[in-house]
């Protein structure tokens, strides 16, 4: 039973560490998703509550690992940014993609009952890979292209499920869409269904984009008592989903503070240059 | 919105698959599960009930991948081993990484209820690795080597359990088996609490072997009544825990059969030659 | 001038050793050796002397690396097998390729005046490769897929070059001999140039072999006389082309023997099962 | 001796080409220079000779591969930088690795008599690795560091070499010198041997840099008498040593010109900002 004669195996783990200085990117996708959403009755083509289910789990990862400055999510995908001098893990591939997806996949299931109205009917399982990024115009590049895949099939998938539920079968809507510009299913919307697609929800058309915020909780009064902790909403998606550590105290106007930053989620464009103006991510 | 201005980014993901003709071993382990263990009150030194789930858990990968021929758990990490010939995903290792431990992870928490008593209060994470072994003394010494691991923790874990119960501190324990051999443990136990290790359950004293097994199953008389499904039973830790695809239909004696296969889990020797000699699993 | 404030640098090197317990195989090829050949006009279909530059320039990297146990060279290019359980330069890929490659080139230069009747116009290159392989197998069959590429080649090149000889372009010759099988180029040979293909050179069909040779060489008789060394002769392919380290003394007869390895050359075939029997190389 | 069947081998090749986007560092390091430097009786501290032939060998190599836009080179060690953009060989890093290695071994065994005064014993070898660097900052610590390298080794050198001359034994000049600052080098040199460092040639205490060089070339007066080229001048080590493509021809003044690239040689400072701000080298 002596265990040392077979700790040589050991030696063959390879090392996996990322280049540093680099943005690393952690994209995880859902798999077989397409027949998840059919188990599950998922809404057609956005299902609201399955994508604040998806914000939610990422918001855990985002408050495990607060080296993540900026996360990306959109129909069953979600990109997570770490700070480029992030040296969490050693910054071993294997070991961050690994403990990433696991802690989403098992918050997944566990948040799943606060958010979905049908039970989970089984396990479902995301990939992930890691991708290094090391010009701050190459991140935006990354973050634009999930961005643009966004609106793109979001506009393609309002058209399709427009028209089946105005009767077309799926192939013929798939024929009918078929090589349309932007324009033409703009006009299809517009014309055929009484759709504006510019008044279509933020969050179907631009994803959700994850941020940290600082703020100051009031904690308890100094006459002692204690303020209430808001729980989640699975209905307010564009407000805090997460608390973050708390970082120090202070007390003002009869009030103890204290200083802590949450996760916020919004629907804002990432491509232009003025989301990146207006936050200060890349150092 | 032109999305192919940005889809150069994708050039930045690099190759990772797998040297071929190479076992393929991946290894998940718990994430601070010293604290999850306590936080839910798992039985020490073992947890019956949890080594269960950790086992659901892996069947529902294997039965997700059945290129897996064998795993092995034991506490809170499993290694499972692909074919040498495998080319699931063209053996790119992060997707193999990925989706095994996300798959893992929500079925933890998914089959928690199953098996547990007391409500999951937060979800867990594992994270994993890729091993390569080239030949087969190598992949043999590997799962020897985390046999001998399950049995050296164990032995230790049940004298030190039995001395903190005895009323020792958790220091004073450890200060008291520092630097003892096994027989020296072995005679603690038996002298002061009765104990013979040889007859602790194998479980705890083995670890789980799981492997696929070909079988039979009575689909319907051919008076055409349906037979049942035996589910899951958390306490029947060593038969089937999962079903694997149906395979062919044959009839005998008014009967169809389907064959099929299932995992199977067994706390058997995998050190010793015999398990191998009975086992045609390295081919 | 304070150097470690620079040293961070270092850290940006990334690990790229090899598996263990694999054949390593380092490949080399000439770079742009159509125009090198030509500008030192090679002799065609095969230049014996620049042939036998590449064994010597082999056996010196054979000399310097001792854990190659066989080489195998065909035209511009060398295969390098290192034992599996080679542990120089702690299998380091880059350091591997470079220190070979960078000796190989500089010993063809060095070596070329010894060999070649022309002078060297400018220098050549190299590029190399690792390529790993688990099993013997796999070793075997990455020889004999160099060796059938040597056969195929040169038979090939045997008849484009005998039909260019009897006053075809090299267009027509190509043309010509576009899409046979080796038994039309086998009578092309015979019925048009009187050419037996299997009486030619064993070293032009074959390729060369390089392996290590006991032996023990007379150094001096006890009279205290030296005995001399043979030098390298060009003509002389397959005898020995390098001494390697005296291993120890012998007295025998009146003389004192020294126990010494060299580096033989052969031109057998590796494909078949007795140069495998016959030489204990897969251990 | 069908190939077909062996060809799976290829399959055993792994990808490994280098993050876009990012500085691609190739340096070289002889091997043993201790011992050749010894063997070849090189001239202590420096040897200018042995210092311009690494330089005529580096030329070679920037002749040959344009995408590389600066070179340091310092005792026996050589670093190539590729553009950033850079695509050669796919990025691959083994085959960027060999074939620079491999020309610059090659050049230099061919240039060696045209720099050194006594026959090459043995051909050397040199080993070499590929680092990224990310940022224009990580790339110019990278040469900083190299830079200061050759600065301190230098001044402990010059102060051995004159302890040594001075009489000293090697072990004593060691021991003189262990744990001195340079201020303490310098003053040793001063007072004990009359040598201002800074007085020192800048090759030996700054490296040599190699940069691309624009020029036009005058060809030919119209009468159509040619211009000689001027050959290699092994003292001659700040003028140009290698002459890159034509690009163009023009006319002026009766006579024609060809606009030409070449490779500069000089001994400047590279860790200020002076050097970068005056070269466009970091896009």
């Amino acid at each position: 039973m002596a265990k040392s004669k077979f700790e040589y195996v050991k030696g063959f783990e390879m090392s996996d560490s990322c280049l540093p200085n680099t943005w690393l990117v952690l994209r995880l996708d859902g798999r077989g998703f397409h027949r998840f959403a059919m188990a599950h009755n998922f809404a057609k083509p956005n299902d609201i509550l399955a994508l604040n289910l998806m914000n939610k789990a990422a918001s855990a990862v985002m408050q495990e690992f607060q080296d993540i400055f900026i996360a990306y999510g959109q129909s069953d995908e979600f990109s997570f940014i770490f700070k480029r001098s992030t040296n969490l893990f050693g910054r071993r591939a294997s070991k961050l993609l690994s403990t990433v997806v696991s802690l989403f996949s098992a918050s997944y299931v566990f948040y799943w009952s606060q958010f979905m109205k049908t039970p989970l009917l089984y396990p479902p399982a995301f990939d992930s890979r890691i991708v290094l990024y090391p010009s701050a115009k190459n991140l935006r590049d990354y973050l634009s292209w999930r961005q643009a895949d966004c609106h793109i099939n979001n506009l393609y998938n309002t058209c399709f499920w427009s028209l089946v539920e105005s009767g077309l079968k799926n192939e013929e809507a798939q024929k009918r869409l078929n090589g349309t510009e932007s324009s033409q299913k703009n006009e299809i919307l517009f014309n055929e269904f009484g759709i504006n697609y510019n008044n279509e929800p933020e969050q179907f058309k631009k994803g959700s984009v994850l941020l940290w915020e600082n703020y100051h909780e009031k904690i308890q009064s100094n006459d002692g008592s204690s303020v209430g902790d808001s729980g989640n909403d699975p209905g307010k998606a564009n407000t805090e989903s997460a608390v973050g550590d708390s970082v120090m105290e202070s007390t003002r106007e009869g009030f103890t503070f204290r200083k802590r930053k949450r996760v916020v989620v919004s629907h804002v464009d990432i491509i232009g240059d003025s989301f990146w103006d207006n936050n200060n991510l890349l150092d």
